[in-house]
């Protein structure tokens, strides 16, 4: 990766005239099951010569990628990032500059929680042309193979997605959430990236109004062979979810939804007949 | 579709046991351009052999269906239901009964807006085995193709997905929204089938305590070639959409995002080079 050590030249207006630049792709590689990537984005990585991919790519869909390109890995975990976010965008722009088509290959879809944004108006900025291909997002996996309808008339008619990633270092680690947000009545709240935080987001629900029987579930690797549901309300669930060491990554879905789970699964369950 | 004049019989049980119910899927036909289905999706639309689908679904979706197969259609368009909802789910009770498997083809997800849930829970009380495919939905193909970030650290940590539609018939229609929940500040609201209602919309929100101005952007026929995206404040929009003439199916997309669209724009237009 010596194109990090490069000094930055930048000079958006002489690219754009010029038109240079190669496109970067922004591509959601969807919830984890291979075959809920979209044809685009299928398309777009069979004729890739250069990749960055985050670490909730799976192995399946990296395998559509030419051997001869170049699969670059660039992380995130939580608290074990590989490179910086200035990092990949930095990358990202040498790449495109020097004439390479660029895909940025991210779990999910690129503009909910992926940090898409930001690297699509860093591109912008600097005149690099790009395309975003949306993904199926985790909390749609999760809803489909779990059968847990995110709207219902009788039950939601608006969902809502947040995320339960901590902010900050240390003692100041906060969960920046719109509590009062979240505890509205008849909708759907989902939370991703909460297992740690699980106790806090239902103790949080309950202090803002929303009964403690408010059903709630956790779904574990969603679409993924090995996926798990565990369903409970918002006063249970960090219990049962300790119970059965419910791993990252996973999601919360809160709401009278949740409850479904219970009567759609015996009959998903058949769903291989 | 004689199938719908037959007596109903039901014994959920007796079905379970023999197992004669043939599968029913649910599938997710995405927002409009056809490559944004899923790679399953594609694969289930091949293999087909009856299909009931939704107005919203385009003709190159409904192209991969093999020409010897049935393809019904069931509407419903606003206010023009070919078929009601409950005749919806007994045409696909009594297929399934009949032993043939069924797809259930519904633009973007089955399980945002798509009363998918409905179908789900009447699948489930009768003992037919089912599966969900999820589809990319409306707003995030409107966000990857107009430019508009679902969420973005500096700007929105939440995204709240909610329907503009209209409940009730003549002088009770109402329009049945969370305007303290769509009111929030620093998150992104998305309002579905809004395009009739966008006056109430946006007057409701300043009521609410959302300045009025708050960009707003309006998406019509998002990922079709002959997409349009109109943006300006929750003040301004109504107007700009009636003076710009635009029609269903069209989304709105409410918040600090929407106003990078005019930041993203440009960049994203030179996506073709």
């Amino acid at each position: 990766m010596s194109a990090l050590n490069e000094p930055l030249r930048f000079d958006a207006r002489a690219l754009l005239t010029a038109g240079r630049a190669a496109k970067v792709t922004l591509v959601g590689a969807g919830p984890g099951d291979p075959e809920l990537l979209t044809l685009k984005a299928a398309r777009v990585l069979r004729e890739a010569r250069v990749v960055l991919y985050d670490h909730l790519v799976g192995d399946e869909v990296l395998d559509l990628v030419p051997s001869q390109a170049h699969r670059i890995y660039v992380g995130k975990q939580a608290r074990c990032h590989t490179l910086s976010q200035a990092a990949i965008i930095d990358l990202m722009l040498r790449l495109a500059r020097s004439g390479r088509p660029v895909v940025r290959l991210k779990g999910g879809d690129p503009f909910i929680f992926g940090r898409g944004g930001e690297e699509a108006q860093a591109l912008a900025r600097a005149g690099v042309p790009f395309e975003v291909i949306p993904g199926i997002s985790a909390a749609q996996g999760a809803a489909a193979s779990a059968g847990i309808p995110l709207t219902h008339r009788d039950h939601a008619c608006s969902v809502v997605f947040a995320t339960g990633h901590l902010r900050g270092d240390g003692e100041q680690r906060t969960l920046d959430l719109d509590w009062e947000l979240l505890a509205r009545p008849r909708q759907t709240s989902v939370i991703y990236m909460g297992v740690a935080t699980l106790p806090i987001v239902c103790e949080q629900l309950i202090r803002h109004g929303l009964p403690p029987d408010t059903p709630a579930a956790v779904v574990e690797r969603a679409t993924r062979p090995e996926q798990r549901t565990i369903d409970g309300t918002i006063e249970t669930l960090p219990a049962l979810a300790c119970v059965h060491e419910v791993q990252s990554p996973a999601l919360i879905v809160i709401g009278a939804v949740a409850a479904l789970h219970a009567e759609l699964a015996p009959a998903l369950a058949c769903a291989g007949d």
